[in-house]
């Protein structure tokens, strides 16, 4: 099966914008799993104090990295992608050269304050669409991982919320559902990136509910269907 | 307050293109609760046979009358709209006189086939967008519903998908919100009309899921917030 053969090679992922709280908690999960994770900065020594931190946290078990984010993205075999909209693009342009050929998972929600309870898409159509646009047709990009509260990531706390994942072709979304399933969260294939509108778009959706009841839990749930969690 | 003094003038609902099954199933889950339900459609004798059908499942607690969908939208409080996209913009249209100062319940899911699994949108953002752009600041466009199973509604089944409402004011969507809660579901404030886009979209999601699994029954559930059905 294709999708085994590639699901294989991932062995080193690189993280950009790795020493925000999504990235940092993404890098831990996997990590973990035992993945080799290389964390991304615009500042090579932001990225080392993020990696000494994950040291704290992770013990002798991790296989962690300080690099730039262009050498990041070069020596890994998967992309993620978790910069603040604001530099999305710019960062998309940067990286074309060294994600060719490679999957990039796509995590940016395009808010726009101070309404960030209004769904505002880019004139791409979404952020995902955007960073496609940019990179070409010989990057998979999948977005992912927009709906998770990142506070739960680094505390090896169940998440009561699941992933959905859109984009790139069917193997390429396979990937990105085991990298899921190796963060202990439970992932659904959510098509074609056309539909990454939907799952950017809930996270003001839930940013509004988590004000409504002042908690910042609220998440989704596939329901109706056979979940891994319930048998 | 002015929410709860709009929820108490909602006593008669129009559901147009109500002879489809969503509309049927809607009309049973208000007509029990005690609503009087407009039946509409474009063809009286349709509507009648719809109305014939629902009050031998309901028996004698009903209050239901089948009338053109013109008729339906004038006489009622509250106008509920489950026509195909397809007809979408054409019957907002039509409707507008008749639905100036109402609440106005949008059902309708912009699929495109062949590829329903693929978010399309027309260009006006979505189809609650598309109506309030026909309709006007007068009428209170609220999407709900899109992503329910409606064989579901007639069964007097316990539903396992949440509603997100979102659109109009929010004394509107408080309205909306009590109707769902009588339906026997359970709907959250999503905000603004421009999050409509989610809502519709997550139905070409959850299509793509029943395919993936050879099901129809994949809904969505709102996690990490303090839930009525849960203690």
């Amino acid at each position: 099966m294709t999708e085994n053969t590639e699901v294989a090679t991932i062995r080193t992922i690189a993280i950009l914008g790795g020493t925000g709280k999504e990235g940092k908690g993404l890098g831990y999960r996997w990590a973990k799993a035992g993945y080799r994770v290389l964390i991304g900065s615009r500042s090579e020594e932001k990225a080392r104090a993020a990696v000494e931190d994950l040291r704290g946290m992770l013990g002798s078990v991790q296989d962690l990295a300080a690099l730039t984010n262009d050498e990041a993205a070069r020596q890994a075999d998967l992309v993620v992608l978790t910069v603040p909209f604001g530099v999305h693009k710019t960062m998309c342009e940067q990286l074309k050269d060294a994600v060719q050929g490679k999957i990039l998972i796509d995590v940016a929600v395009p808010l726009v304050p101070p309404k960030v309870t209004k769904v505002q898409m880019p004139p791409a159509g979404s952020a995902a669409m955007e960073a496609k646009e940019v990179l070409g047709d010989a990057v998979q990009v999948v977005a992912a991982f927009q709906n998770i509260s990142y506070e739960h990531l680094l505390k090896d706390e169940k998440i009561e919320c699941d992933v959905l994942v859109c984009g790139g072709n069917k193997a390429s979304r396979q990937v990105v559902l085991k990298l899921v399933s190796d963060a202990g969260l439970i992932g659904w294939d959510a098509g074609v990136i056309e539909n990454s509108v939907v799952v950017e778009g809930m996270t003001s959706i839930l940013i509004g509910l988590n004000k409504q009841f002042g908690i910042e839990s609220a998440g989704i749930r596939i329901t109706g269907v056979p979940r891994p969690d319930e048998n």
